[in-house]
């Protein structure tokens, strides 16, 4: 099935990992098969999930020793410290309901966090003289409370404040639980944790989310995220907990609208690829080796692959052409072209590929990357639980390992030379064609990847993570059919470029003339060059509407020349603080690709996202334009009210 | 097609009514059609959309010509008052182009928003003057300027402050544009507003919004709704500038991720029915008659009909006998059949209509009210733009005028008796059957009705506006495979009452057994009777899972004897303020409907939803253990890591 985890021992490490269950969705045996077959050593059981589950407790406690999972924790207990003396009354005969009910479980400790009730009392020493005896009835059992800090509690909510309530309650069955959410969206000055004494740390919670700017208990409750795919300093508070000596699990509580509702089986492998990656990080600061073989510098894009069938096999090989590209390679054992022009280099593949995952569907179905050390990118993809992709090789090929991206694309780690055990230039027979006239191409810019709405920030920790690639500032645009975000990534020599995109909200059924095709980015020094070669082939690039220059003027007061010169070559135009950049297209071919070839003129950083909405109302309008039974430009079709 | 308005003349305005391009999806084509189409008189053509459009700027004017709208406005102008000196040359310049731009386009007016450029000066007298120098440019071409206030404004965020401007600019073509978010989104202190002179406002803009707190400029690009969507109160806000005298058009200009991605011409109705009851709304109270018959008193849920299939008929017929009901009648003409016990009448349909939208695949196919005056209840329907339904009808049947909700469930108005013109039960032969034994079913409590993604704000305002019902508190809970919104309305007298509830994201493909069937909640005035008559009838009532009474125990501290009861009927158990409610469910019947037998105890206003988790985790247990090969509950299937 394609949620199926790697089989790969994952990186070791001598820590425990464990995930809260509603990180997850599905049925709670769902979610603790998930949990279980994505390697995590333990689990927190969220109460809901308990509540609504068929199975009685010890029959969930039965379960979780099948699958090898430790029940670390059972939570929440809510509004317990602070409560007036009526209503403690009730709270006493709910904690000793639960903790029944966690002892049956067999969680040694449950989560009390801080109270939220509009009567909660402002007063310490009543409320730790309540954990005192909470407290008891836990020890009582041989159990322990873990109070927590909820950053929107009512009295409580620093984990100062709860830290001062735990001293004072002075029980030993009474200790903290943190949790990075909660500190860290409230203060980004939590160097007074390194003080605290880790054998009162009972529980640590992980949680990363984006910085935004809402209401805290919205923000907590929608967009959390995996360590390593927001915005807060994860390793550093880390680091931090690591320092007083606790030496409990790390543990995942992610709130996420996203996760809620996708396979738990991929979203559990993206958590615990979020938790390597972040040891990984943590450990070398403390002054022990990280679990990860580090990420070998990249040297380019080796090359992007398209499937291709009997109808889009012939088109691409057109336009490849009259793109300047020649055919110069034909695989020894595959039906598979190479095709080239300066350093870019284009596979055409018409086999049909058994291994490729279903959702493989994408107009790139891979791409190479020149490693320093192939065989090093590859461990490092395998600790980091990338599913490896089986290749049939015949022996005097190259031993190029693929492993499959979040949106199914193939990525294999090789040498773009002729010989060497990684040299995938070997594995093909020179055709002798050179018949392309070369239009000035000079290499893959970047990868522009539609992403599925379920895995993009999936996406965003698979590739810096697994390929060392930086994030370039994230985007937001507001395209015909909608919004659509994007991220795009980069290595830090600046020769391997991804941008990914994915709507804003999942697409529903009316989205007329709305594919995702995905998109190659040729380079090239000399934009007009390639553009008056590529007019000289014939080739029909993507028109652009007038009134775009009419804007490019009035905002920009562009040098009268190069506007004109922009108008004559269609080319779209974008400048940031660094350079400027020139980008022109081709039609989408086939309904599923289409390249752009633009040129960075300076350190410009960008993407051109911002002329994205002009580009897909183009595609859109010459789309139609195809299609006259579909209405054409306006004043086309003109039909009465 | 499905979005296709009513053809009925929507209810007499002399106002104006227009809509900003960029509520709106699709090309600007498209997006100019679907406001024509609804009956908008003009638009405000959004910068984006314009430059993004394949077609020349005297194009895009005859195609609205053609269409017969107005175009009221261009927008926005951005960053020009508060501008250093040097940069103004460049606003002056970019002024120049937009305003030479707006005349080919035959916009009268050119909207400029307040500056949030960082070096934005804060001098009044600076601004002023700018602002002068542009509106007599606009002057020459003989255009206006509307000037606004954002609420994230750099310099001027209120609509006080850009009142101060344009005073001291002093210009003729210079005037105010007021937009209700950027007000209400700061303050529901409006009432200086209607001191304005009427003439110096240029443009009204109108957005309501849920109430949020979060960044202003996020709420503002993705949360905006049409007008009675929302929280913010647009009746009051419009009346106040109504008292001023302003005379132009109520202009709708809302950024909403749904909108943005959803058909155009569905939410171009949308968009106009909430103008028109906005009107209807303020103008009463500034002395004039509304435009709209007002909302009959609704007197119950008439009947609810199932359309059923040669699988489902049988099944459902057998439900309805173990639930009590009797199959009392025959359709004259159709095959319908109908059933009833006590007060609840359910119509099992097994003709094929292909009068039904295509989106009917809903359980529940249709619904009647009663209404003391039908024909209102229709006219009403018909001047808010609800889609009417072709009915074949014998000339002996009750004339039942049908029109379609946003989900494409028909709603028929009537009267549940046996004579007069709309007295639907004489349609219906007496087939002597009272079989049934009854179960002490008295009425329909409520229905339940899953939305479409796409509508489901639009669904609020249909129901609040046509039917006159109102609102219960909106919820949200954490549904075993994802987050699911909800909202409630009830009629006035508390007759009629629906609960609409969609999933907070839309679902994508990983959602096993996860369907959204809908439900008819039936009303007994002693749920333990009731279980007991429906036991002994033999009906397999869901099962309640055991945790779920251990959690209401520990929570609740209820009356062990009541706690026991419980347990034995399988009742969920929920309370407000106002009183208490017992509920019974059974298993969903062919994939798609299921009933609720529930008790209302004192003056409990809720629908139990508290309790929908367990219910659908409990509908998920029992469908699996119905299918074994998908595996059982936990323990049932185990396998190894």
């Amino acid at each position: 099935m394609p949620g199926e985890p790697a089989e790969a021992p994952r990186a070791k490490s001598a820590r425990a990992y464990s995930i809260a269950t509603v990180c997850l969705s599905g049925t709670l045996d769902d979610r603790l098969e998930a949990a279980a077959r994505a390697g995590f050593d333990g689990v927190e059981i969220f109460e809901n999930d308990l509540i609504a589950s068929a199975s009685r407790v010890a029959e969930i406690r039965a379960r979780a020793a099948d699958l090898g999972l430790r029940i670390e924790l059972y939570q929440p207990f809510r509004d317990a410290e602070g409560a007036p003396p009526e209503r403690f009354k009730s709270v006493l005969r709910r904690m000793r309901a639960k903790l029944d009910l966690a002892a049956e479980l067999g969680a040694p400790t449950v989560l009390v966090c801080s109270s939220v009730a509009p009567d909660t009392i402002g007063d310490d020493d009543l409320a730790a003289g309540q954990l005192h005896v909470l407290a008891g009835l836990a020890a009582d059992r041989g159990l322990r409370l873990a109070y927590e800090a909820l950053a929107w509690g009512r009295q409580v909510s620093t984990w100062e404040h709860s830290w001062g309530l735990v001293q004072r309650a002075g029980h030993p069955a009474l200790g903290l639980c943190l949790d990075s959410f909660h500190v860290l969206s409230r203060t980004s000055d939590y160097a007074g944790i390194r003080s605290l004494p880790g054998d009162k740390i009972f529980f640590l919670q992980l949680a990363d989310a984006p910085r935004l700017d809402m209401d805290v208990l919205q923000w907590s409750r929608h967009h959390r995220l995996f360590p390593l795919q927001g915005g807060f300093d994860l390793a550093g508070f880390t680091r931090a907990v690591d320092t007083t000596g606790y030496a409990g699990p790390l543990s995942l509580e992610v709130f996420n609208d996203v996760f809620r509702q996708a396979d738990p089986h991929r979203t559990a492998v993206d958590a615990m690829r979020s938790l390597i990656a972040l040891d990984d990080a943590v450990r070398p600061a403390a002054g022990q080796p990280g679990p990860l073989v580090p990420a070998p510098v990249l040297d380019g894009i080796a090359f992007a692959e398209l499937t291709v069938d009997a109808e889009s096999g012939p088109e691409l090989q057109r336009w490849l052409g009259l793109l300047g590209f020649s055919h110069v390679g034909q695989h020894r054992s595959k039906p598979v072209q190479l095709w080239e022009q300066g350093g870019a280099r284009i596979l055409l593949n018409s086999s049909v590929d058994r291994s490729a995952p279903a959702e493989g569907s994408a107009a790139i179905s891979a791409f190479a990357l020149d490693s320093e050390q192939p065989a090093r990118s590859a461990e490092r993809a395998a600790q980091l639980l990338a599913r490896p992709l089986p290749r049939t090789r015949a022996a005097a090929e190259a031993d190029l390992t693929a492993v499959a991206a979040p949106d199914g694309t193939q990525i294999f780690f090789g040498r773009s030379e002729p010989d060497g055990p990684y040299g995938w230039l070997g594995d093909f027979l020179a055709t002798g064609d050179r018949s392309g006239h070369p239009a000035g191409i000079t290499g893959i810019d970047h990868l522009s990847l539609a992403q599925p709405y379920d895995r993009f920030d999936e996406a965003g920790l698979f590739y810096r993570s697994i390929l060392g690639l930086r994030d370039d500032e994230a985007a937001e645009y507001a395209a015909p059919y909608g919004l659509v975000r994007t991220l795009a990534v980069h290595d830090p020599g600046g020769r391997v470029r991804l941008a990914l995109s994915v709507p804003l909200l999942r697409r529903g059924e009316w989205a007329p003339g709305v594919t995702h095709p995905q998109h190659i980015t040729l380079a090239t020094g000399d934009i007009e060059a390639t553009a008056a070669a590529l007019t000289a082939a014939g080739a029909p690039l993507l028109p652009i509407p007038a009134n775009y220059y009419d804007d490019l003027d009035a905002r920009l007061a562009l040098d009268p020349a190069l506007l004109t010169r922009l108008r004559r070559i269609g080319g779209l135009y974008d400048e940031d603080a660094h350079g400027r950049y020139v980008q022109l297209f081709t039609p989408v071919i086939s309904g599923r690709v289409f390249f752009e070839i633009s040129q960075r003129i300076g350190g410009y950083r960008g993407y051109g996202l911002a002329n994205e909405p002009v580009r897909m109302a183009a595609h859109r309008a010459l789309r139609r334009a195809g299609r006259p039974d579909r209405g054409g430009r306006l004043g086309g079709v003109r039909r009465g009210r």
